[in-house]
């Protein structure tokens, strides 16, 4: 009675992911796994009792995949789901949907053409416990209109080969789909600023970077993207309204007391800070998947305005000024 | 590939566990229900496609059932756990293991008997991630030796049903295990106080209650039970080391500031409080299972040793004195 | 239009209030000083521009003399400020009032004799900002009639000389003060339990311990003192009553991310966590001699109490049983 | 012995300093008020014991007065600190120095000629325990580097009279001049954000505005100001540095759990958050004048260019665009 599930990509995410579906997630069943490192899918395929499929097309085609798990890098989510939406299939897409804003319109268009949502986009932080409190309260009235939004995106450190374009389109980009999802409007347009930059980095990386945003209504959304920082992995959240102002919560820790000191530690790893989210997100799309509903999270319109919104950060910091935010009509299928 | 669990019982707590094991858990599949409300156990048993069994003896006895999980009232517990042991068959009973310390060496007897560990009894707060946190912190050595624990367990309002006799056997049973579980020791002694008590209260109701526990080593444990406190569900454990104090968590939860105030929400419902843990347990619990290995979580004995130590604190509510606890010799199996 | 004070003993706390009185506080000189190391009294007599009185006597009885901070050592006390009454001037004695009841008892005679107060007690967590808000919140209703209060009362460390009957008399006395006033009731008894030693002791000290009261309503108040716990001087009250529960704050402190851990200073010395207590309590009293008004600290009886109900816990320390407390008749002079 | 002080203007925070230095501060005297208000000068001398001197000009040469407080409007301030200076009276006067920037340059020749410093500006943050304890934080070494500051200030209202530049000009000063004490360096631009206002707010007033300022070494500091905010007065400090992050912490505050919620209360007024740091601030200014010690406090240097800062802050407030900021060369008196 389980969904069986195809996974295309098993690198850290998809490995987790293939993890989660067997061993954490009610319903699910992976029976197909593919990359382009066959022996890597060999290996994480046989945790799951899973085939090897060696390619993503054969993996989307095969008869007994009845939905698709997209990890694979980047710029090949874009085919890999096309070809998901031509074959009507479900597809889970981690983030980004696509790397091209272009290709997040040919998606939609194959989706609207297909007549209902096949496709969720991988924000997990939709799926945090701390922002959807958040939400309630926003929704319930609890601030008010909001106004203002302070967020912070603190990694201990990050690999060398990430880059000063990544700031925007890897880390900010979460901020970016919260807050147009705890805001409930579209990004207007967004001013990278480039603070003194920490030693403690690589020659090519400029780090830290704040993002100032502006809604459509007018409310400002400014996120410190901070990948160097030392001290942990941290995420932060103010969301300012008329009447008040709420906080995400650090996740809970013991206070311990020692040395002269109260002190809660600090998460290191992002993996640890959200995997509840993942577990809670990707339970919710299996449970859909399982009832044949459409999916209830992130849809192509949120992973194509992730891109465009990104892709204007970027553009402000090469360019030092604000850059207008145009996503075009909102198809009806998004609304 | 799912176990195939039959349940007994489908009050409250086995409706949860229904729904958790079917929606919820990885791994596992509810085949059978019973309960002596039929009724009750068909609407149940149609949520989670599981049949209904007359018998709670009938469903151990079902081949078809692999596991079984216990969530009956308590006096019927030790029978049904005895049964599954005679059958061989795993067997997950929400806590109290006994009503009676007698039966719990019955069940220790049969198990011995048996050879291996099957039953696994329902404290999940050892399952709650605040808990493990503090178990890590102490073992670790973060707060050196324990000497003393301070421990907080209200409750908005009980049931007129509750009765005074329940603060120890249905309340501080929690603390008793959790407790148990981390210092490492058993408890020696016991004396039951009691404040003033709230007039927010039934008459029958003797509320607040204070356990003050001695341990082997002559570390002390305070627990305060206060089940009609009309604020909220609040559990508070602190322990005090020679070289430290660590301090369970307040579950997470976002910060308002609003009307002169920055507060947070406190749980209503004692089920909000440990839903996650229940869902840890549950899930190691069906693992062990499927991989046909002996729990890991809260053994007969500390099903056994619950009841010696709750036993106690109510002969010392009777008495006012301080009551000595026996348990007598920890057999092997348990070790 | 200063007044003029005297100061008897200059030992740690007198050399304190004589810089308080001098330097922090408005509209006091103190313009003699005693003590029986008259070295002591030069030095700190000489960094106020005071006196230095050869005896205790001749100090009280000094015209220019109008008002006496008695900071002796503690059997010193009744003398002094009976004969402070006998002279008629007002009398700031830090606690102990008296080493013994029976001396209280004769401190409120006088005083009842002369027909007014004229002594004030120093306990000076009254004056605390903590305290006193706690005391608002619960006089106006906020949590309701009072039913347990859980205090805790611990220094990084103390000195050799510190004893195992100091830690009801010396340390949990301001806990016992504090929440006669905080209640607004007396204690009825109190046990003495002895935890499992800390390891980080002298061989002759006992810690910690726990006291527990009861006060005439059948209020309980637990008062764990743990004088060798290394960390830090922390000082925790949590009162509970039918409809909420108050916690005292932690003294404000900035929190700092650094090296993996979220934290905030825990003070060392006793002395930092009640500065500005000691201050609005001598700022208090000056203020009240100079306009010839009664004082509004604690009283003799309050000091009398404190004495014999610090007196009760050392009994039950030897005695390990529930020991009960009759403060006899308050006089009408301290209603 | 005490300092003898004249106060000109007693409007509100001249009543304050007249109470503050009379009934709080040791070792002070108001000896002579004035006010263009003689009545309400003579209410507020009469409460002191001071004389009314009918002009600031001759409580500034009147002989009895040793050193002169200036709470007068702010135009004002100018003249009359430059006849203290004239005079050679130590003068402390309240924020701001000058309303004009070259005033603030007569303010520095004059007390350059003069060949001491004379003035102390009001700047009481510095004084404030919570950014106290920050800068030893950031002084120690304990986050490293600055590189960011967030930084929030929030009334829960303010009277009609409140224009949109004083955002900038009377509330976003005290971070402006708290900032530049706490990362030891100047602001060297600063762009005015305007997000959605408040539809909590007067026709004519722009509420809430955000400060982006850009320091010498390239720290960004960013700064909130919402003078409706209508919770409560709320001041938030964060500052980021290469290796940790510290936060100002919120005032002390007992937490209440009621009502299903844990709560602590948000101050209202102003005054109470920053009522202590008044208190340390004139108390230091009094000890060095009695002292005959040259001021520890901000100087005019720090007064003048917290009216530049904030000057660019309005300029571009108006032309929305990036405003540099050029203090010119710091006299050698001021290093």
């Amino acid at each position: 009675m389980s969904i069986r599930i195809g996974v295309i990509g098993t690198g850290w995410i998809g490995e987790q992911h293939v993890h989660r579906l067997t061993n954490v997630i009610a319903g699910a069943e992976v029976v197909a796994v593919s990359d382009i490192d066959l022996e890597l899918a060999a290996k994480v395929g046989a945790s799951a009792g899973a085939r090897v499929v060696d390619t993503a097309e054969k993996l989307i085609g095969d008869p007994e995949v009845e939905a698709v798990v997209v990890t694979s890098w980047g710029p090949a989510h874009a085919e890999q789901v096309l070809a998901c939406i031509e074959a009507g299939k479900p597809v889970f897409c981690e983030k980004p949907l696509t790397t091209d804003a272009a290709d997040g319109r040919r998606i939609m268009d194959a989706e609207q053409a297909f007549g209902r949502r096949l496709v969720q986009v991988g924000f997990m932080r939709r799926y945090d416990a701390g922002y959807r409190q958040m939400k309630r309260v926003i929704d319930e009235g609890g601030i008010g209109t909001p106004l203002i939004a302070h967020c912070v995106h603190r990694n201990a450190a990050v690999r060398e080969s990430y880059t000063t374009e990544m700031a925007a389109k890897d880390s900010a980009v979460h901020e970016v789909d919260a807050l147009r999802w705890l805001l409930g409007e579209e990004f207007a347009s967004v001013q990278t600023v480039l603070p003194r930059r920490t030693a403690k980095r690589f020659e090519h990386l400029r780090d830290p970077q704040i993002f100032l945003f502006e809604t459509a209504s007018g409310a400002r959304v400014d996120v410190e993207v901070f990948v160097n920082c030392q001290y942990g992995y941290d995420i932060q959240c103010e969301i300012v309204g008329e009447e008040g102002a709420v906080r995400l919560p650090d996740p809970a820790a013991p206070a311990v007391r020692a040395a002269g000191r109260v002190s809660v530690p600090v998460l290191h790893e992002f993996g640890d800070r959200f995997t509840d989210a993942f577990d809670v997100e990707l339970q919710e799309w299996v449970g859909r998947v399982a009832a044949d509903e459409v999916p209830l999270g992130p849809s192509s319109w949120d992973g194509y305005a992730a891109t465009v919104v990104t892709d204007a950060a970027v553009q402000s910091l090469h360019s030092g000024v604000i850059v207008p935010i145009d996503l075009g009509e909102r198809p009806a299928l998004y609304a």
